[in-house]
């Protein structure tokens, strides 16, 4: 069997998503793409060869198994819930959205319509972090005490696209919040955050931060450091380390190269790859066979809709931490 | 010249220090030790072949230069006082004491007698550290935004140490407090702290944790993470990160051997470094060279009054963060 | 502009150059596919949606600009003939043949009709060896004097494969010859090598050993040690060091994650990556981006038939030196 | 019991070996120092606070268990006969001497006088290529089937000094033949060696080479690789690797310091430790321990004479290669 997919949204992530599906993952084909950006549905159309709709209904007729969701994120709810309706198998890119009784109204269509979702959590998928979950799963490092998580951008990025963001712990540390479930493989009880602006004084005109560090506490006891910032000059730093009462284990980063050069002045390694299309290739393409293979076979998604939902709230409180001053608890939000 | 030390207090800590002194630094030697226990001082004299003194008036009226107060905590402060009366100049472990009250107390009275003081927060002559330390002091990563510090000790101390220690955060983690204002210049403002009981219940049935996550916020704006953990089954971890506007910079752990075996399995390298005898063996050594320098020339201490003093206040606050689960002032402490 | 190729042999190399080249490779395209076992011909056309030649002579008819020559070695000479006879840029698998007057008369073919030749030692194209080639002819480690390589296969091929290879000169370490020429820029002279059966006594019974220590002496100066084995139970091991009077440069392994785990029996981390397809994935590219530019532009390719023809006249030497155990000339060769 | 030594010779080495013996060996100390030169004796003799003696008569006539022999390589002979006739446990530098006919008539009194002789091939004791050796010999890596040692001094010693060494083999790659026998367990067959002159013109002016490459094959089948040279600009590299049926084992360099500073051109650490008196401390104590051991238990010294005199005999055959440019067997020479 091959699952088709229509791919809505053609930017710079979903022609990513639609060249590795039609082209890298086995069993999946694009039948359609679609893009509110007309000039853009036709660029990838093009490359591909796969046809092209004119609008949203046009692309939800084609006739197909499944889509993916990489619209902007101010349309994922209408989108998801329009897919849902058409009977589509739905990926969708994270976050679903920045309001939780959005997130809501799209997950209770999904569930009425009875079809598979899945939220675009990619790291959990990279090799490297994924073993650091395995460790603690499999019991390898014993009761998982400390999570410290590292999560460096290599540069900003526009500050219009901060403006409209959602701010830098929903757009940015959503990611480790959802790195955190899944390592620790337990919930979040409580959130301290402290925001700096350093990077740029403009991001702080923008009712943001750039650099950030944030603690959680989980149900199982585990504690969670998180530092985040918008500029590492040396590439992509993207880190998980988790220690327990067997051990510890981590996941180290990926450079230019794996070379190194001795002169009088020491020893020099490449800087890291620059940023996460280079990075997380590999998650990418183990989290398309993941989701093809559970609609192929009517398994749960590695990642539902819950797992999407969960993140947002921790980021809401993150955010009123760091305004506040004081922990909050998760349950003060929702 | 030969700066002529006594040695006050010959458990694990003074004796380490006594031969050190007398083997192995250059321009050092010992001309007499005490302790409570004579039995201690004995063995030390003995190995050493140098006079033990019968109490601690004996011990200052030897003719010396300098003493090295290795005593009990909670004697430090009666023994830095009559030693700075003797006109010694003064080597302290850390920490001064447990009671801010009583640590001003003694540093009034050196700076009466204006003798030279040094307290021993040895890990700055770490020469990884001190490279982390450097590559912020020599502007190598640009202006320092985030520090991290992790440092977990292999295994808990009898409860009964536990039990006269001050509690993890005067104890353990005075280091990591010492850490931080080193390595990132500028002092701490706030202190955020969580602790776990997760390693033995009877170290919280001591009223204590024994697994802790601390922020830290610094004059400077930037943040510190410190993790910290009474055991670590794989070794002695020791690590110290700071990241800035121009890079990172980052000390790294020292194994038993620097070897690996790669089977079918994997790649296997051996554990760390047990504890501090081991890990921080350069460091006890740099650090006598230093304050031996600085005795011969009249120049600084490396590591002042208010360098020891500093620390507790952090602690101070860490604890009462914790107690009362909320961001603590610096100044709401003194 | 497009390269449009026709790929002739469709086996794993060959399948792999054409999915890499139809999808991957920015500016190629693959219009038509051959192999003398239909079938393969079949798969990789249906998978890739283009025509399949039903013999040679069909698929030099095809209107094309360059041919991917992937058929068995003892092929290579008559279809390279042909292909530049039909007047198309040519990129051939190493080696060129296993005989050097079958090499001379595919080589004089190629210039008489003056087409492009790339023979597909896709080494030189690893970022990480190709750092350290960089770090040579950069200066950054002064005049080179020593190199050393070190590839170990993970498994021995089929002794049937092994009965045809050539022996383990010419099939495996001929890639070692080049990345010698290729990281040192200079041309042996001399070549000792000494092998053994350690792996299968099958190897030994077909006439070929598994394992084996080369050391060549180049025309600059520079000492090279090439050690081989069909057989490293920790993955595939691919290492080059070039040393000089200005330091050291050294490429590492790829471990199948970036990831380790630290237990009280110490450090682990996986395994490395199985074997050339994974390895060696961003080498393949890369050298086929060189390749296409090369024949877009009209310069000259990375990787001549002089290139190829070298490699195969060091491994004769190697032969005839464990053969008669004493270092032999390559002009005693040729 | 505590093993009384008096140290023979009180040159670099000789003043290492006895503040090593007197003060940081249990159960050893010096009883006396004697040296050609008398003042560097009393410079020992006054630090460590032990007689001096006048001649090598009154040295051996001191009541004492054992000597260490540090004097000059040519006088090793005649020193370790007197010893053994003076009934000494004796520890020697290595090597024995650059004749080995003079090293059969040392063994010989050493044999007949039944006293211990241990040879002081210290980096047997070093923890990170014993870690290799201990790899072979407990099975971890199967059979051991190619061995590579990477043997680099970080600068060339004076020309007097190479004048009278024996030459690059004998003096510097000395070390690395008694590596290939401890890490293989197995004894040398046949030698070839490739030299150089690439660092000092007068070091081949002197009639010797500072840059060499030797492969050896030994009696289980280990083929081996050697290169050394007089001048690695970025530390004292010292490798050893073991590969094999089951795996392969590496003893890694130590850095000047475990740090790293990532900026925008990458990630540096520290060049290498400088040379032997740094990265070899631990070797030089396990080995005294070792022997110290030895001594009070009666039970063989790790390192026998035939451990001493079977290197020099490789290190005739390395020389006797390079010479005739050809492989030289072990039994061409003795």
């Amino acid at each position: 069997m091959t699952v088709r997919f229509v791919v809505l949204g053609c930017g710079r992530i979903g022609s990513m998503h639609a060249a590795y599906l039609h082209r890298r993952v086995a069993g999946a084909e694009v039948v359609g793409v679609f893009d509110v950006v007309a000039e853009a549905a036709e660029n990838v159309g093009a490359e591909l060869g796969v046809p092209v709709a004119a609008d949203l209904k046009a692309a939800l007729a084609i006739d197909a198994d499944a889509v993916a969701i990489c619209t902007s994120t101010d349309t994922h709810v209408d989108v998801m819930i329009a897919a849902a309706e058409a009977g589509r198998a739905i990926f969708c890119e994270k976050p679903i959205s920045l309001d939780v009784t959005e997130v809501d109204r799209a997950l209770a269509a999904v569930e009425a319509a009875g079809v598979p979702l899945h939220i675009g959590f990619n790291r959990r998928f990279d090799p490297s972090h994924k073993a650091v979950a395995d460790a603690v799963a499999d019991g390898s490092i014993g009761d998982v005490e400390v999570v410290n998580i590292t999560s460096r951008d290599p540069a900003p990025p526009p500050i219009a696209y901060i403006e409209v963001s959602g701010g830098i712990f929903n757009d940015m540390a959503i990611h480790d919040f959802d790195m955190a479930r899944y390592v620790t493989g337990s919930e979040v009880e409580s959130v301290y955050a402290l925001g700096r602006v350093r990077v740029d004084p403009a991001i702080g005109q923008a009712g943001d931060v750039d650099t950030a560090v944030i603690v959680l506490t989980h149900e199982n006891g585990c504690l969670t450091t998180i530092d985040i910032s918008r500029r590492a000059v040396y590439g992509y730093d993207q880190r998980v380390e988790a220690f327990g009462s067997g051990g510890m284990a981590q996941s180290t980063n990926h450079h230019d190269a794996n070379a190194l050069v001795a002169t009088a002045g020491g020893y020099r390694q490449p800087p890291l790859q620059n940023f996460f299309l280079e990075r997380y290739t590999a998650s990418y393409l183990d989290q398309w066979e993941a989701f093809v293979a559970a609609v192929e076979n009517g398994t749960p998604t590695p990642i539902s809709g819950a797992d999407g939902r969960a993140p947002l709230v921790i980021g809401m409180a993150a955010k009123r931490s760091m305004d506040e001053g004081r922990p909050v608890l998760i349950t003060e939000i929702i």
